[in-house]
């Protein structure tokens, strides 16, 4: 990737956690967990400023470190993504790696079974979590692994994350340049002043924000009113209707199907209904009229092939997210559009097309954004919501007890005494999504 | 359907042709067309009120009206819509019958072939004629046919036909009461005072055009700029998709397959992804969260009918239209929105959608609107520039002759000489629709 020029990231103050202020932190290990509709993504952290007490760790600890660590898969479909790992990233005063993982949300059982296998269930410990299934495995993480998920709200986890991930990774944020030609090249994009944004996050449908401060963040108009899901049209969609029409397997095959084919033979082109003639109107004459038209010919349907329909059915998802995220930028005037969710994984087919989608028919007034962590902010946002709770938590109690003592500073140097955070009582009331 | 009250028409005076004072009008028999992507509407005019010599009329043109008149379908493809024809109607100062025959847009080589069959090349004939086809075919008219397509604009030509239908028609305009439940009623709805209104016309592809007083209507904003095209998925894409997913031969079949279906063995729903919990952000735990979103996994593909398939690509094109109908409706800031095209033709389930679509998620401020001639407003708005055209040609004329004489009235009692429309010289240039 190029980085044009250095990026001046002149952030609102990350708080200045620190283990010495506040060394009641949670117990490690300190996980963020989003469990999508398709799929789950988990952020670890592993502190490597280790003190010595902590180096006589409880094994547990130790193994389900080393586990995580020494392998890049787990079961048949968990996945960690190796090349997105963050590297002396400061959370609550502690040093460490972050590390991504993923697999299928239908997997959940026995990424629960596995978590139980290394002995989670003896850790006391809780976990942030978002995304709808931190509701639907509610029960059963407790069940099994004796863990509490702490919930937090989708949206507010996700621009939290994107804020995180930006201050602390300065190739995290780019645009794609000459969208359209095989020499499409990854521009660094300077991301230090970026209000007002919208964010479009492409996982089994669709979600659209408008971010205009740090935090403060709202769902654009337009949007079904009581929901997240502005458009049911998304990265399930798209595999779901690749897995019936090619029999393909899994989202990388499908990408891999549509890599190889040729979209105008499904679709029906401005050209195939004018025949010619389409120059007088300043038509394209290679537009899309009706994705899948084509195939209302038997003939057509004798031909296609599975990667004609692959790369179809990206492109028809792709392009309606464009226009949809055009319409809604346009109306809340907004240029900067940041595209994020796991639909765009190695995806450079769709990153391509809503680049150029954004461009072209709006003239240059609209672009692309992307982020390096595709479909990891939530899990992101929940990890810092770990900490933060535990924050929160401190410091009212520290309120609390200065107001006892007749002391009005909040930072103490006696902090109160420990509690467990997936003990009782709870700390205060996490906040959800109920917005 | 229920009318409730009168609807009182009091439109702009549509212009009062008459036969006498424009003699010229254009030889019978007079049609309007208009070729779409995927069907090809004809309207016809049948005179009911023939002079004595129009009684010893060419054989042909007899011929042409028996065989129109006396059949329901033609060739293997071509339908008339019996029950929208519409009797004692005035065009261009004669009265008659609108007869409306649509046929595939595959099919035009043997539709040209039955036309020279029954003898149109031998009637000096000139069509109007709209949509991508009048570019695609206008050659072969010519050449099998004699006959010219005069091309009209696309949108102009779909505005005037459905003003004109509107005031010819008083029950042209209904809506949906009780839309989710079975016993939904179309009731009369009174169009007398429309302006401004919003149309979503739902071909192959969909069209979305603002209204704002008779004849005068813009693309709206966040259209495709130079396009017509807002929307690559409309009916082709949903008839393209059926034929792929379930085999079936035609959007009849598709139509029929859909009903028996259900899409919630296809979607993911919102309480697949939640499990539960969904109440606490007022969600509906029905909602679709990412269509076709089930097909993913091996076992739901398994179990899954092509009439559960059908169901779920008929409603995820109609939700797709109605989510983009409904941003640029609360844009555009205009509540009546008229949703026509020949998508609508049958289908209850996507009208009954589409209504509680824009009712819902607009918490009442929206109201989908529909019209009993979905598909055929750009050929009747073809056929009524046909009209105009020819009294645009006599009125310039005549201005031409007045001058030339020193006298100064348009509405002379001495016509200019007849000349065939399809002769030479031409009349003036046709309006094309490179606005």
């Amino acid at each position: 990737m190029s980085c044009n020029g250095n990026s001046n990231h002149e952030h609102p103050p990350l708080p200045e956690w620190n283990s010495l202020n506040y060394p009641e932190l949670p117990p490690m290990p300190w996980f963020g967990l989003d469990i999508g509709g398709s799929l789950a993504k988990l952020v670890y952290f592993e502190p490597t400023d280790n003190t010595e007490s902590e180096e006589t760790e409880v094994e547990t600890l130790k193994n389900i470190r080393k586990y995580l660590k020494n392998n890049r898969s787990y079961g048949d479909t968990g996945h960690r993504d190796v090349h997105l790992q963050m590297d002396s990233v400061l959370i609550g005063g502690r040093k460490g790696s972050l590390h991504f993982i993923r697999f299928p949300t239908s997997e959940m059982a026995l990424f629960i079974e596995l978590a139980k296998s290394k002995g989670m269930a003896t850790l006391a410990s809780t976990v942030c979590a978002t995304g709808g299934g931190a509701y639907k495995f509610e029960k059963q993480f407790f069940k099994e692994l004796h863990m509490r998920l702490h919930k937090f709200d989708e949206l507010e986890s996700l621009i939290r994350g994107i804020e995180f991930m930006e201050a602390n990774s300065p190739t995290e944020c780019y645009y794609l340049e000459n969208p359209k030609s095989d020499t499409a090249e990854k521009i660094c994009y300077d991301f230090s002043d970026p209000y007002p944004f919208m964010v479009v996050n492409i996982g089994s449908g669709v979600s659209i924000l408008k971010v205009t401060a740090p935090g403060e963040f709202t769902r654009v108009s337009g949007t079904r009113c009581d929901c997240n899901y502005l458009a049911d049209l998304g990265g399930g969609t798209f595999l779901g209707l690749c897995c019936l029409l090619t029999g393909c397997a899994s989202f990388e095959e499908a990408l891999e199907l549509a890599s190889q084919g040729d979209s105008t033979k499904v679709d029906k082109l401005v050209k195939d209904i004018y025949g010619g003639g389409y120059e007088k109107f300043n038509l394209d004459g290679n537009l899309v009229a009706a994705s899948f038209g084509q195939m209302i010919s038997t003939d057509r349907r004798a031909k296609v092939k599975r990667e004609d329909l692959a790369r179809a059915t990206l492109v028809t998802i792709t392009n309606n997210i464009a226009s949809i995220a055009r319409m809604c930028a346009l109306n809340e005037k907004i240029s900067r559009v940041v595209f994020l969710g796991n639909f765009l994984r190695s995806n450079m087919i769709s990153q391509k097309l809503l680049s150029y989608g954004m461009e072209y028919w709006s003239k240059g007034a609209l672009r692309a954004l992307f982020l390096e962590h595709e479909g990891y902010f939530g899990c992101v946002g929940c990890l810092l919501e770990l900490i933060t709770q535990r924050e929160d938590y401190i410091l009212q109690e520290n309120l609390k007890n200065n107001l006892l003592n007749g002391a009005a500073t909040v930072n103490g140097t006696t902090p109160p005494p420990p509690t467990e955070v997936s003990g009782t009582p709870n700390p205060p009331e996490m906040r959800n999504g109920s917005s």
